[in-house]
């Protein structure tokens, strides 16, 4: 072969791969594949579970996970059609990651406000 | 105590761990806290690693994870100051989790850029 194979490089502007790091850090992403991690959910499954997620917000990150091949979604020809919405192999392989960073945001919380409050009233 | 202790719930809006999540989560700050792995950086060190990002963002980043706790900024009174940074205890908490994170990121790009083609064009 001519080219040569590059290492996927995440500091690298130009890798796919901090695309793709934007996509598993990026919070309503995260909370919609922890939300599956227990099944198949409906589009109003999971705007009543995440609190605070609007309409908008929630059809553009399902998008986004769907054409990504994390999540995949299931027209039923019902009347109204019923839409179901469900982890990929793909996406299953995300969850012991993002369990971990629930793990630390919630088990580290109070560290990180107190530093919060210490930095924000010192002299 | 009268109140009740709560757990933090990553789903809440209003609970904290939230926006620690958005933190760890946040694209900047990942490739901030990977690079100080190695140990301490100077600001132009992690501008010249960190390719893409700007001085604003950095600075901002910097400024973020310090008051997070998660860095530690140090003022060297030489002329000009030399400014050092580096992760905190509580920050390298955080590196067998982000390093996850970058494995998955480079490991899965090519199932994910495989997904994408997929999705935008089909019929």
């Amino acid at each position: 072969m001519e080219s040569k194979d590059v290492e996927p490089n995440l500091y690298d502007r130009n890798c796919g791969s901090r695309q793709v790091l934007d996509r598993i850090g990026d919070r309503w992403s995260v909370l919609v594949v922890l939300t599956l991690a227990d099944g198949v959910k409906r589009y109003s499954e999971l705007a009543q579970r995440i609190d605070g997620v609007s309409q908008k917000m929630l059809t553009q990150t399902l998008r986004g996970l769907e054409r990504d091949g994390l999540v995949s979604r299931t027209v039923h020809a019902t009347v109204p059609p019923r839409v179901d919405y469900a982890l990929t192999d793909l996406g299953r392989t995300l969850l012991p990651l993002l369990s971990s960073l629930q793990a630390w945001a919630t088990g580290h919380l109070a560290e990180v406000e107190a530093a919060r409050t210490q930095y924000d009233t010192r002299p």
